[in-house]
């Protein structure tokens, strides 16, 4: 007998990429930015670790949201705060579609959009991506409560165009998820579209381009009546005094992100020429990342297998149409030579053939 | 048309205690500590707001779940971090009651477990607590799923003794969950049930005797087998690597907060004092509040909004059983000296008559 939800018990749960407990690992796995955070953001949380955190956060965390709208040029009330994207996409789940309704992500994505339907009992439809990552033509299901677009996608790295999102809202009766975890890697961003359409919420986080992934910083914007729902659903003190701080303080520097995404996208051109130099194929990446397809004989599983034991991690998924590919983040120059002196080591070897 | 789910378009959602934008209230309306949290706590997250902040936190707070494993003689296995308890009762929600399913709470208690139920569109029953804020005899629903019982109760700050609860859980087919928010101002606890019983998970939270409402510190402790399902529940990343660093330092120096909890209860007393001075009714608490009853013609409402005229906030509830109420968090000894100077002023110039 168990106490839980069949679904719940159904479910296998979410793998994060994996957390490295000892020293001396290259980490490409998870998307982190190499770079440190500002030291502007380090400073307001150091102050705000002070006697006021007896006290409750502000609900709303306004100084975070009043802040987040002047930089992204929308009013205040079309912003929530939450603990990463991924407390905004629970929400999202959680206001927009119950149990057996239709959510709809295309395919490969990021799977916590699967997670989370399983969680509330959902019913989930992934439609493939083309083989260039575009969305198809017949993408839209207009009865789907919540479709999820990550873009930049991850593990692709790909941009679907903001005409194609524009089009695809305006097809769907439910809400169209927006997820810009990876924007700030690329050359535009969708975020205009909230002004435009009533079912578009696009989301952001510091955990890539702000290097605060654990800080756990997340935004959603919409129209306000749309956040306003959401408020029902969030945790009354969903965020903390320090994430309140570390928000304005980062907002108030994004020149530095700015300069750090710069250098991203100068390693990810250098790290894609490297890549296909060895004879990999690698999508065009927007995104902090790259993929990479690795042609027989070489396996992407085995050199996976063997890059993590020199403790060197990237994301290997072992699923359709992502069995010859690896997910590798962009890091330093350093660690993408010694990322790259391993892997021609391991092809020339021959360590990593089927 | 709404995009929104049926259920949530229905509630209102919960409605925090008043959080005051300005300066120079005196503020005994959401059971906050009055002093300030243990500075070894401030200089921990310091010592975290560095480098490495670029880095996702460990998903599953080991440092803090080992820890808080230490100090109350558990298995880490045993236990979850939430970001409060808010952020753990949530995941019990999604975990264990799906639509239509039934959750359990007395009545009159925290308001949030009503609001959590609504979001999820469970079905909750309510049930009067005794006059003396025991727990009737037929207060077991074998068939619910969920069966909250904070302890001590909020509003009331009673307890109900752990022998009630362990017959309570053995009558339940499902969850017991005790909410121990308050526990460290009451002379016992219930935190060994987990280790008897399968069905019961006790919360613990930071945000009352730890001083740290500000952090949203929280965690659930259940048999191992709970604990791996609300893990499938949980956002990947919950809580950010300042909780975690708050968490080890706070549960390193329980001896300030033992201090602490040891002056609140000695300031208890003597709010307690004063109020039956005045002619109120006091239910015996055993928590950092006291719930106190006005007799006619003393009007609680009136006097709740005239001490907010004054800058005093105290918590009034409308609603049934509560309407002659006030629940006043226990302060420091000078806010309830001139907490207690402008109720006697109100009674006695018979300004907050009904």
């Amino acid at each position: 007998m168990s106490y839980f939800r069949k679904n719940i018990d159904a479910m296998e749960g979410y793998t994060p990429g994996k957390q490295p407990k000892g020293e001396g690992y290259i980490k490409l796995n998870t998307n982190e930015n190499p770079f440190p955070p500002s030291p502007r953001v380090l400073d307001a949380i150091k102050a705000a670790a002070n006697d006021e955190l007896r006290k409750y956060p502000d609900p709303m965390a306004t100084a975070a949201r009043e802040k987040a709208a002047e930089v992204f040029g929308v009013e205040p009330e079309m912003v929530l705060c939450g603990n990463g994207s991924d407390e905004l996409l629970t929400m999202i789940i959680r206001a927009f579609a119950g149990a057996g309704d239709l959510i709809v992500t295309p395919y490969p994505t990021y799977s916590l959009y699967e997670t989370l339907a399983e969680i509330q009992g959902a019913r989930l439809e992934r439609i493939d991506f083309e083989e260039d990552y575009s969305l198809p033509k017949d993408f839209a299901r207009p009865e789907a409560k919540i479709t999820f677009v990550p873009n930049p996608n991850s593990p692709s790295g790909t941009v679907v165009s903001k005409e194609a999102l524009r089009q695809l809202a305006g097809r769907l009766k439910g809400m169209l998820v927006v997820d810009e975890a990876y924007v700030e890697f690329a050359d535009g961003n969708c975020l205009d579209l909230v002004h435009e359409l009533p079912n578009v919420i696009v989301l952001r986080t510091f955990s890539k381009s702000f290097s605060l992934a654990g800080m756990r910083v997340g935004f959603a914007f919409a129209k306000r009546e749309i956040i306003d729902g959401l408020v029902k659903v969030k945790d009354s003190y969903n965020v903390n005094r320090l994430f309140i701080a570390a928000a304005v303080a980062g907002l108030d520097d994004t020149a530095y992100v700015r300069a750090n995404a710069e250098k991203i996208r100068s390693n990810r051109a250098y790290l894609t020429e490297q890549l296909e130099g060895l004879g990999a194929f690698v999508w065009p990446s927007q995104s902090n990342f790259v993929l990479a397809r690795f042609a027989p004989p070489v396996s992407a599983e085995r050199l996976f297998e063997e890059l993590e034991a020199r403790k060197i991690l990237v994301r290997y998924f072992k699923q359709r149409r992502l069995e010859d590919c690896l997910r590798i983040t962009v890091g330093t120059r350093e660690e993408i030579d010694a990322l790259m002196a391993a892997v021609a080591e391991l092809v020339e070897s021959k360590a990593v053939m089927v």
